[in-house]
Protein backbone atom coordinates (compact mmCIF):
# COMPACT_ATOMS: atom_id res chain seq x y z
CA UNK A 1 0.00 0.00 0.00
CA UNK A 2 1.21 3.12 -1.26
CA UNK A 3 1.45 6.13 1.96
CA UNK A 4 -0.62 8.88 1.25
CA UNK A 5 1.80 11.38 2.40
CA UNK A 6 3.79 10.17 -0.96
CA UNK A 7 0.48 11.29 -2.85
CA UNK A 8 0.23 15.41 -2.12
CA UNK A 9 2.24 17.39 0.15
CA UNK A 10 3.11 20.54 -0.28
CA UNK A 11 4.67 21.64 -3.81
CA UNK A 12 6.37 24.99 -4.99
CA UNK A 13 4.46 26.80 -7.69
CA UNK A 14 6.28 26.69 -10.99
CA UNK A 15 8.98 29.06 -11.52
CA UNK A 16 7.99 32.43 -12.82
CA UNK A 17 4.31 31.72 -11.78
CA UNK A 18 2.46 35.04 -10.09
CA UNK A 19 2.17 33.98 -6.44
CA UNK A 20 -0.88 35.26 -4.64
CA UNK A 21 1.26 35.19 -1.19
CA UNK A 22 3.90 37.77 -3.51
CA UNK A 23 0.93 39.77 -4.45
CA UNK A 24 -0.19 40.40 -0.88
CA UNK A 25 2.75 40.56 0.38
CA UNK A 26 3.56 43.58 -1.91
CA UNK A 27 0.17 45.40 -1.07
CA UNK A 28 0.82 44.98 2.27
CA UNK A 29 4.03 46.93 2.09
CA UNK A 30 2.91 49.74 -0.21
CA UNK A 31 -0.33 49.97 2.34
CA UNK A 32 2.10 50.62 5.18
CA UNK A 33 4.81 52.37 2.76
CA UNK A 34 2.36 54.99 1.59
CA UNK A 35 1.26 55.89 5.40
CA UNK A 36 4.71 56.12 6.24
CA UNK A 37 4.37 53.31 8.74
CA UNK A 38 7.85 51.31 8.27
CA UNK A 39 9.41 53.19 11.31
CA UNK A 40 6.80 51.53 12.97
CA UNK A 41 6.88 48.00 11.18
CA UNK A 42 9.95 46.54 13.14
CA UNK A 43 10.37 42.82 13.89
CA UNK A 44 9.55 43.54 17.39
CA UNK A 45 6.18 45.53 16.85
CA UNK A 46 5.07 42.97 14.29
CA UNK A 47 4.79 39.69 16.33
CA UNK A 48 3.18 42.01 18.89
CA UNK A 49 0.49 43.02 16.37
CA UNK A 50 0.27 39.30 15.07
CA UNK A 51 -0.74 37.81 18.06
CA UNK A 52 -3.09 40.97 19.25
CA UNK A 53 -4.99 40.22 16.22
CA UNK A 54 -4.63 36.45 16.60
CA UNK A 55 -6.47 37.07 19.96
CA UNK A 56 -9.38 39.47 18.62
CA UNK A 57 -10.16 36.07 16.54
CA UNK A 58 -9.95 33.97 19.99
CA UNK A 59 -12.34 36.78 21.39
CA UNK A 60 -15.25 36.42 18.95
CA UNK A 61 -15.14 32.47 20.22
CA UNK A 62 -14.49 32.68 23.74
CA UNK A 63 -17.73 32.08 25.56
CA UNK A 64 -19.15 29.92 22.28
CA UNK A 65 -20.00 26.25 22.64
CA UNK A 66 -18.09 23.84 19.83
CA UNK A 67 -21.88 23.70 18.15
CA UNK A 68 -21.97 27.37 18.10
CA UNK A 69 -18.26 27.73 16.82
CA UNK A 70 -19.16 25.59 14.17
CA UNK A 71 -22.04 27.21 13.40
CA UNK A 72 -20.11 30.83 13.27
CA UNK A 73 -20.11 31.72 9.63
CA UNK A 74 -23.74 31.39 9.17
CA UNK A 75 -24.65 34.53 11.02
CA UNK A 76 -23.26 36.97 8.41
CA UNK A 77 -22.12 39.76 11.02
CA UNK A 78 -20.10 37.38 12.75
CA UNK A 79 -19.09 35.51 9.92
CA UNK A 80 -17.72 38.64 8.92
CA UNK A 81 -15.83 40.12 11.98
CA UNK A 82 -14.09 36.49 11.75
CA UNK A 83 -13.15 37.21 7.76
CA UNK A 84 -11.86 40.32 8.88
CA UNK A 85 -9.66 39.36 11.95
CA UNK A 86 -8.59 36.55 9.71
CA UNK A 87 -7.56 39.31 7.59
CA UNK A 88 -5.73 41.20 9.96
CA UNK A 89 -3.30 38.33 11.25
CA UNK A 90 -2.64 37.65 7.61
CA UNK A 91 -1.86 40.54 7.30
CA UNK A 92 0.63 41.23 9.81
CA UNK A 93 1.97 37.77 9.19
CA UNK A 94 2.91 39.32 5.79
CA UNK A 95 4.15 42.06 6.96
CA UNK A 96 6.71 40.48 9.46
CA UNK A 97 7.76 37.98 6.78
CA UNK A 98 8.61 41.17 4.65
CA UNK A 99 10.93 42.72 6.97
CA UNK A 100 12.55 39.76 8.03
CA UNK A 101 13.55 38.03 4.54
CA UNK A 102 11.12 35.04 5.31
CA UNK A 103 9.34 32.96 2.50
CA UNK A 104 6.58 31.92 4.62
CA UNK A 105 5.21 29.32 1.85
CA UNK A 106 8.46 27.39 1.75
CA UNK A 107 8.84 28.34 5.66
CA UNK A 108 5.57 26.09 5.69
CA UNK A 109 7.02 23.67 3.20
CA UNK A 110 10.39 22.82 5.25
CA UNK A 111 7.96 22.62 8.12
CA UNK A 112 5.55 20.02 7.37
CA UNK A 113 8.76 17.86 6.03
CA UNK A 114 9.84 18.40 9.97
CA UNK A 115 6.50 17.76 11.36
CA UNK A 116 5.86 14.27 9.19
CA UNK A 117 8.84 13.05 11.10
CA UNK A 118 7.79 14.11 14.77
CA UNK A 119 3.91 12.94 14.00
CA UNK A 120 4.20 9.87 11.55
CA UNK A 121 1.22 8.81 10.27
CA UNK A 122 -0.11 6.36 11.97
CA UNK A 123 -0.92 2.76 10.51
CA UNK A 124 -4.07 2.51 8.56
CA UNK A 125 -6.33 -0.01 10.17
CA UNK A 126 -6.16 -3.66 9.00
CA UNK A 127 -9.37 -4.53 6.75
CA UNK A 128 -10.42 -7.91 7.29
CA UNK B 1 -0.56 63.54 -9.45
CA UNK B 2 -2.11 60.12 -9.42
CA UNK B 3 -2.44 58.94 -6.12
CA UNK B 4 -0.18 55.87 -5.38
CA UNK B 5 -3.51 54.04 -4.25
CA UNK B 6 -4.27 53.81 -7.68
CA UNK B 7 -1.36 52.30 -8.84
CA UNK B 8 -1.05 49.17 -6.87
CA UNK B 9 -3.30 47.33 -4.60
CA UNK B 10 -4.37 43.28 -3.76
CA UNK B 11 -5.29 42.32 -6.89
CA UNK B 12 -6.29 38.44 -8.03
CA UNK B 13 -3.34 36.65 -9.58
CA UNK B 14 -3.90 35.78 -13.20
CA UNK B 15 -6.64 33.04 -13.89
CA UNK B 16 -4.63 29.70 -14.36
CA UNK B 17 -2.14 30.89 -12.38
CA UNK B 18 -1.09 28.66 -9.59
CA UNK B 19 -2.54 29.50 -6.17
CA UNK B 20 0.41 28.49 -3.31
CA UNK B 21 -2.42 29.38 -0.50
CA UNK B 22 -4.73 26.62 -2.34
CA UNK B 23 -1.15 24.39 -2.13
CA UNK B 24 -0.61 24.94 1.08
CA UNK B 25 -4.13 24.34 2.69
CA UNK B 26 -4.34 20.95 0.55
CA UNK B 27 -0.86 20.05 2.19
CA UNK B 28 -2.29 21.05 5.55
CA UNK B 29 -5.34 19.65 5.69
CA UNK B 30 -4.30 16.37 4.19
CA UNK B 31 -1.41 15.99 7.12
CA UNK B 32 -4.23 16.52 9.91
CA UNK B 33 -6.51 13.89 7.79
CA UNK B 34 -3.42 11.52 7.88
CA UNK B 35 -3.33 11.80 11.45
CA UNK B 36 -7.20 11.34 11.89
CA UNK B 37 -7.02 15.44 13.65
CA UNK B 38 -10.02 16.79 12.31
CA UNK B 39 -11.95 15.45 15.33
CA UNK B 40 -9.72 18.13 17.35
CA UNK B 41 -9.64 20.62 14.40
CA UNK B 42 -12.77 22.20 15.97
CA UNK B 43 -12.69 26.54 14.67
CA UNK B 44 -12.55 27.14 18.85
CA UNK B 45 -9.30 24.98 18.69
CA UNK B 46 -7.82 26.12 15.66
CA UNK B 47 -8.21 30.07 17.14
CA UNK B 48 -6.59 28.52 20.33
CA UNK B 49 -4.09 26.97 18.57
CA UNK B 50 -3.29 30.31 16.33
CA UNK B 51 -2.79 32.41 18.92
CA UNK B 52 -0.84 30.47 20.76
CA UNK B 53 1.62 29.89 17.98
CA UNK B 54 1.58 33.16 17.14
CA UNK B 55 3.12 33.75 21.65
CA UNK B 56 5.84 31.82 20.60
CA UNK B 57 6.91 34.07 18.02
CA UNK B 58 6.45 37.06 20.76
CA UNK B 59 8.29 34.54 23.13
CA UNK B 60 11.08 34.98 20.68
CA UNK B 61 11.55 38.77 20.80
CA UNK B 62 10.14 39.56 24.18
CA UNK B 63 13.46 40.42 25.95
CA UNK B 64 15.26 41.36 22.71
CA UNK B 65 16.57 45.33 22.19
CA UNK B 66 14.86 46.72 18.48
CA UNK B 67 18.04 46.43 17.46
CA UNK B 68 18.67 42.71 18.43
CA UNK B 69 15.19 42.14 16.98
CA UNK B 70 15.88 43.55 13.81
CA UNK B 71 19.00 41.46 13.33
CA UNK B 72 17.13 38.12 14.51
CA UNK B 73 17.67 36.36 11.32
CA UNK B 74 21.69 37.08 11.63
CA UNK B 75 21.49 34.04 14.29
CA UNK B 76 21.18 30.76 12.22
CA UNK B 77 19.73 29.18 15.18
CA UNK B 78 17.54 32.10 15.82
CA UNK B 79 16.16 32.64 12.34
CA UNK B 80 15.03 28.93 11.93
CA UNK B 81 13.19 29.12 14.65
CA UNK B 82 11.23 32.14 13.61
CA UNK B 83 10.96 30.80 10.33
CA UNK B 84 9.13 27.64 11.89
CA UNK B 85 7.00 29.73 14.28
CA UNK B 86 5.95 31.96 11.34
CA UNK B 87 5.29 28.33 9.75
CA UNK B 88 2.89 27.42 12.27
CA UNK B 89 0.89 30.41 12.24
CA UNK B 90 0.43 30.06 8.59
CA UNK B 91 -0.54 26.37 8.85
CA UNK B 92 -3.32 26.76 11.88
CA UNK B 93 -4.72 29.92 9.89
CA UNK B 94 -4.65 28.07 6.47
CA UNK B 95 -6.09 25.16 8.69
CA UNK B 96 -9.10 27.59 10.15
CA UNK B 97 -9.81 28.94 6.77
CA UNK B 98 -10.45 25.29 5.32
CA UNK B 99 -12.91 24.43 8.11
CA UNK B 100 -14.80 27.46 8.15
CA UNK B 101 -14.00 28.21 3.96
CA UNK B 102 -12.68 31.78 4.07
CA UNK B 103 -10.70 31.94 1.34
CA UNK B 104 -7.66 34.40 3.09
CA UNK B 105 -6.32 35.61 0.30
CA UNK B 106 -9.68 37.47 -0.98
CA UNK B 107 -10.53 38.42 3.01
CA UNK B 108 -7.03 40.28 2.78
CA UNK B 109 -7.91 41.97 0.06
CA UNK B 110 -11.26 42.85 1.40
CA UNK B 111 -10.05 44.21 4.30
CA UNK B 112 -7.32 46.37 2.32
CA UNK B 113 -10.49 47.95 1.05
CA UNK B 114 -12.01 48.71 4.10
CA UNK B 115 -8.55 49.94 5.73
CA UNK B 116 -7.73 52.42 2.92
CA UNK B 117 -11.18 53.89 4.10
CA UNK B 118 -10.17 53.65 7.79
CA UNK B 119 -6.65 55.16 7.30
CA UNK B 120 -7.01 57.50 3.96
CA UNK B 121 -3.20 58.30 3.31
CA UNK B 122 -2.23 61.47 3.89
CA UNK B 123 -1.03 64.31 1.65
CA UNK B 124 2.44 64.06 0.10
CA UNK B 125 4.88 66.56 1.05
CA UNK B 126 4.84 69.66 -0.95
CA UNK B 127 8.13 70.68 -3.06
CA UNK B 128 9.29 73.62 -3.10
CA UNK C 1 -35.75 43.41 48.24
CA UNK C 2 -31.61 44.33 48.56
CA UNK C 3 -29.84 43.74 45.45
CA UNK C 4 -27.20 41.39 45.51
CA UNK C 5 -24.62 43.94 44.46
CA UNK C 6 -25.10 45.77 47.69
CA UNK C 7 -23.96 42.66 50.28
CA UNK C 8 -21.02 42.11 48.81
CA UNK C 9 -18.70 43.64 46.67
CA UNK C 10 -14.45 43.96 46.58
CA UNK C 11 -13.74 45.92 49.99
CA UNK C 12 -10.23 47.30 51.14
CA UNK C 13 -8.92 44.42 53.18
CA UNK C 14 -9.18 45.84 57.25
CA UNK C 15 -6.23 48.57 57.82
CA UNK C 16 -3.18 46.40 59.52
CA UNK C 17 -4.10 43.28 57.62
CA UNK C 18 -1.10 41.53 55.68
CA UNK C 19 -1.40 42.45 52.07
CA UNK C 20 -0.49 38.95 49.83
CA UNK C 21 -0.11 41.14 46.73
CA UNK C 22 2.28 43.40 48.45
CA UNK C 23 4.47 40.08 49.85
CA UNK C 24 4.65 38.50 46.65
CA UNK C 25 5.43 41.36 44.64
CA UNK C 26 8.23 42.23 46.96
CA UNK C 27 9.33 38.40 46.04
CA UNK C 28 8.79 38.88 42.40
CA UNK C 29 11.11 42.29 42.37
CA UNK C 30 13.87 40.71 44.52
CA UNK C 31 14.29 37.63 42.17
CA UNK C 32 14.60 39.95 39.27
CA UNK C 33 16.82 42.40 41.10
CA UNK C 34 19.24 39.14 42.22
CA UNK C 35 19.38 38.05 38.76
CA UNK C 36 20.04 42.01 37.38
CA UNK C 37 16.91 41.26 35.14
CA UNK C 38 15.75 44.58 35.87
CA UNK C 39 17.40 46.26 32.44
CA UNK C 40 15.55 43.78 30.66
CA UNK C 41 11.69 44.04 32.90
CA UNK C 42 11.01 47.16 30.69
CA UNK C 43 6.89 47.46 30.60
CA UNK C 44 6.56 47.05 27.02
CA UNK C 45 8.45 43.48 27.29
CA UNK C 46 6.61 42.61 30.43
CA UNK C 47 3.57 42.56 28.69
CA UNK C 48 4.54 40.82 26.09
CA UNK C 49 6.13 38.11 28.89
CA UNK C 50 2.41 38.00 30.47
CA UNK C 51 0.87 37.82 26.76
CA UNK C 52 3.64 34.15 26.57
CA UNK C 53 2.26 33.11 29.43
CA UNK C 54 -1.06 33.41 29.27
CA UNK C 55 -0.63 31.52 25.94
CA UNK C 56 0.75 29.02 27.54
CA UNK C 57 -2.01 28.32 30.01
CA UNK C 58 -4.31 28.00 26.61
CA UNK C 59 -1.96 25.46 25.05
CA UNK C 60 -2.59 23.33 27.67
CA UNK C 61 -6.33 23.31 26.77
CA UNK C 62 -6.78 23.88 23.22
CA UNK C 63 -7.42 20.03 22.60
CA UNK C 64 -9.40 19.41 25.05
CA UNK C 65 -13.11 18.78 24.95
CA UNK C 66 -14.72 20.73 27.83
CA UNK C 67 -15.22 18.06 29.41
CA UNK C 68 -11.53 16.94 29.84
CA UNK C 69 -10.87 20.70 30.47
CA UNK C 70 -13.22 20.68 33.44
CA UNK C 71 -11.22 17.81 35.27
CA UNK C 72 -8.06 19.22 34.29
CA UNK C 73 -6.98 19.39 37.91
CA UNK C 74 -7.69 15.53 38.41
CA UNK C 75 -4.70 14.46 36.48
CA UNK C 76 -1.77 15.11 39.00
CA UNK C 77 0.78 16.23 36.35
CA UNK C 78 -1.30 18.53 34.01
CA UNK C 79 -2.95 20.12 37.25
CA UNK C 80 0.77 20.81 38.32
CA UNK C 81 1.57 22.55 34.73
CA UNK C 82 -1.51 24.63 34.98
CA UNK C 83 -0.69 25.22 38.44
CA UNK C 84 2.64 26.83 37.07
CA UNK C 85 1.40 28.35 34.15
CA UNK C 86 -0.83 30.28 36.80
CA UNK C 87 1.57 31.41 38.79
CA UNK C 88 3.78 32.95 35.48
CA UNK C 89 0.96 34.98 34.78
CA UNK C 90 0.75 36.31 38.20
CA UNK C 91 4.43 37.04 38.85
CA UNK C 92 4.62 38.65 35.48
CA UNK C 93 1.26 40.80 36.15
CA UNK C 94 2.57 41.72 39.48
CA UNK C 95 6.07 42.65 37.99
CA UNK C 96 4.12 44.43 35.47
CA UNK C 97 2.23 46.64 38.15
CA UNK C 98 5.29 47.15 40.54
CA UNK C 99 7.01 48.73 37.18
CA UNK C 100 4.17 50.67 36.40
CA UNK C 101 3.22 52.07 40.15
CA UNK C 102 -0.53 50.22 39.33
CA UNK C 103 -2.23 48.79 42.98
CA UNK C 104 -3.67 45.43 40.56
CA UNK C 105 -5.95 45.01 43.57
CA UNK C 106 -7.30 48.52 43.57
CA UNK C 107 -7.64 48.42 40.23
CA UNK C 108 -9.75 45.26 40.09
CA UNK C 109 -11.92 47.00 42.76
CA UNK C 110 -12.05 49.65 40.56
CA UNK C 111 -13.09 48.14 37.44
CA UNK C 112 -15.47 45.73 39.30
CA UNK C 113 -17.43 49.37 39.82
CA UNK C 114 -17.43 50.04 36.04
CA UNK C 115 -18.38 47.14 35.04
CA UNK C 116 -21.39 46.19 37.42
CA UNK C 117 -22.38 50.13 35.29
CA UNK C 118 -21.75 48.06 32.26
CA UNK C 119 -23.56 44.80 32.91
CA UNK C 120 -26.50 44.96 35.49
CA UNK C 121 -27.62 42.54 37.41
CA UNK C 122 -30.79 41.57 35.66
CA UNK C 123 -34.05 41.08 36.92
CA UNK C 124 -34.09 38.34 39.68
CA UNK C 125 -37.09 35.61 38.62
CA UNK C 126 -40.78 36.48 39.86
CA UNK C 127 -41.39 33.55 42.55
CA UNK C 128 -45.08 32.17 42.37
CA UNK D 1 28.38 36.18 53.51
CA UNK D 2 24.36 35.62 53.90
CA UNK D 3 22.10 34.88 50.55
CA UNK D 4 19.92 37.53 49.93
CA UNK D 5 17.58 34.98 49.07
CA UNK D 6 17.37 34.30 52.51
CA UNK D 7 16.56 37.66 53.72
CA UNK D 8 13.33 38.12 51.79
CA UNK D 9 11.32 35.69 49.91
CA UNK D 10 7.58 34.88 49.61
CA UNK D 11 6.21 34.21 53.23
CA UNK D 12 2.62 32.99 53.74
CA UNK D 13 0.38 35.34 55.54
CA UNK D 14 -0.22 34.64 58.87
CA UNK D 15 -3.10 31.87 59.17
CA UNK D 16 -6.22 33.30 59.54
CA UNK D 17 -5.53 36.72 58.77
CA UNK D 18 -7.98 37.94 55.78
CA UNK D 19 -6.10 38.03 52.23
CA UNK D 20 -7.11 40.20 49.89
CA UNK D 21 -6.74 37.57 47.10
CA UNK D 22 -9.65 35.47 48.58
CA UNK D 23 -11.72 39.45 49.06
CA UNK D 24 -11.26 39.90 45.12
CA UNK D 25 -11.73 35.92 44.34
CA UNK D 26 -14.92 36.58 46.37
CA UNK D 27 -16.26 39.39 44.41
CA UNK D 28 -15.66 38.51 41.08
CA UNK D 29 -17.39 34.92 41.83
CA UNK D 30 -20.24 36.69 43.20
CA UNK D 31 -20.11 39.09 39.91
CA UNK D 32 -20.24 36.05 37.67
CA UNK D 33 -22.97 34.54 39.86
CA UNK D 34 -25.43 37.11 40.08
CA UNK D 35 -25.14 37.73 36.01
CA UNK D 36 -25.40 34.28 35.84
CA UNK D 37 -22.34 33.35 33.96
CA UNK D 38 -20.95 30.41 35.40
CA UNK D 39 -22.12 28.52 32.55
CA UNK D 40 -20.15 30.19 30.28
CA UNK D 41 -17.01 30.36 32.53
CA UNK D 42 -15.66 27.08 32.11
CA UNK D 43 -11.80 26.23 32.57
CA UNK D 44 -11.67 26.08 28.82
CA UNK D 45 -13.41 29.49 27.82
CA UNK D 46 -12.04 31.18 31.01
CA UNK D 47 -7.84 30.25 29.67
CA UNK D 48 -9.13 32.32 26.72
CA UNK D 49 -10.53 34.62 28.29
CA UNK D 50 -7.24 35.98 29.92
CA UNK D 51 -4.95 35.72 27.09
CA UNK D 52 -7.57 38.17 25.09
CA UNK D 53 -7.27 40.39 28.45
CA UNK D 54 -3.56 39.70 28.57
CA UNK D 55 -3.39 40.70 24.37
CA UNK D 56 -5.39 44.00 24.91
CA UNK D 57 -2.59 45.16 27.17
CA UNK D 58 -0.35 44.25 24.65
CA UNK D 59 -1.92 46.17 22.31
CA UNK D 60 -1.73 49.33 24.28
CA UNK D 61 1.96 49.28 23.66
CA UNK D 62 2.60 47.80 20.52
CA UNK D 63 3.73 50.61 18.83
CA UNK D 64 5.03 52.46 21.43
CA UNK D 65 9.10 52.70 21.27
CA UNK D 66 10.75 51.46 24.97
CA UNK D 67 10.97 55.34 25.94
CA UNK D 68 7.16 55.79 25.59
CA UNK D 69 6.12 52.44 26.83
CA UNK D 70 8.38 53.42 30.14
CA UNK D 71 5.98 56.58 30.55
CA UNK D 72 2.42 55.32 29.79
CA UNK D 73 1.32 56.11 33.33
CA UNK D 74 2.34 59.92 32.25
CA UNK D 75 -0.72 59.76 30.26
CA UNK D 76 -3.72 60.17 32.38
CA UNK D 77 -6.05 58.47 30.02
CA UNK D 78 -3.70 56.18 28.65
CA UNK D 79 -2.87 54.95 32.25
CA UNK D 80 -6.59 54.53 32.96
CA UNK D 81 -6.50 52.36 29.80
CA UNK D 82 -3.20 50.29 31.42
CA UNK D 83 -5.13 49.72 34.88
CA UNK D 84 -8.25 48.74 33.42
CA UNK D 85 -7.02 45.70 31.30
CA UNK D 86 -4.82 44.78 34.15
CA UNK D 87 -7.41 44.30 36.35
CA UNK D 88 -9.25 42.45 33.53
CA UNK D 89 -6.19 40.10 33.71
CA UNK D 90 -6.23 39.90 37.37
CA UNK D 91 -10.16 39.16 36.93
CA UNK D 92 -9.93 36.08 34.64
CA UNK D 93 -6.78 34.56 36.48
CA UNK D 94 -8.95 34.45 39.71
CA UNK D 95 -12.31 33.68 37.99
CA UNK D 96 -9.80 30.62 36.59
CA UNK D 97 -8.33 29.73 39.86
CA UNK D 98 -11.67 29.81 41.54
CA UNK D 99 -13.24 27.06 39.68
CA UNK D 100 -10.37 25.19 39.34
CA UNK D 101 -9.68 25.35 42.80
CA UNK D 102 -6.29 27.11 42.75
CA UNK D 103 -4.48 29.17 45.41
CA UNK D 104 -2.88 31.73 42.98
CA UNK D 105 -0.55 33.07 46.04
CA UNK D 106 0.78 29.46 47.01
CA UNK D 107 1.49 28.54 43.47
CA UNK D 108 3.76 31.58 42.82
CA UNK D 109 5.46 30.80 46.36
CA UNK D 110 5.99 27.17 45.22
CA UNK D 111 6.99 28.58 41.99
CA UNK D 112 9.88 30.51 42.73
CA UNK D 113 11.12 28.02 44.51
CA UNK D 114 11.22 26.12 41.27
CA UNK D 115 12.78 28.78 39.73
CA UNK D 116 15.15 29.48 42.22
CA UNK D 117 16.52 26.48 41.49
CA UNK D 118 16.22 26.84 37.71
CA UNK D 119 18.26 30.76 37.37
CA UNK D 120 20.72 30.31 40.42
CA UNK D 121 21.50 34.16 41.37
CA UNK D 122 24.81 34.81 40.27
CA UNK D 123 27.70 35.57 42.62
CA UNK D 124 28.08 39.08 43.54
CA UNK D 125 30.81 41.05 41.95
CA UNK D 126 34.27 40.91 43.77
CA UNK D 127 34.99 44.16 45.44
CA UNK D 128 38.42 45.46 45.22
Amino acid sequence: MTSPTQDHGARPAPAGAPDVLAELTGAVRAFAAERRWEPFHTPKNLVMALSVEASELVEIFQWMTPEQAAAVMADEKTGEHVREEVADVLAYLLGLCDVLGIDPAQALRDKMVKNARKYPVPPAPVES
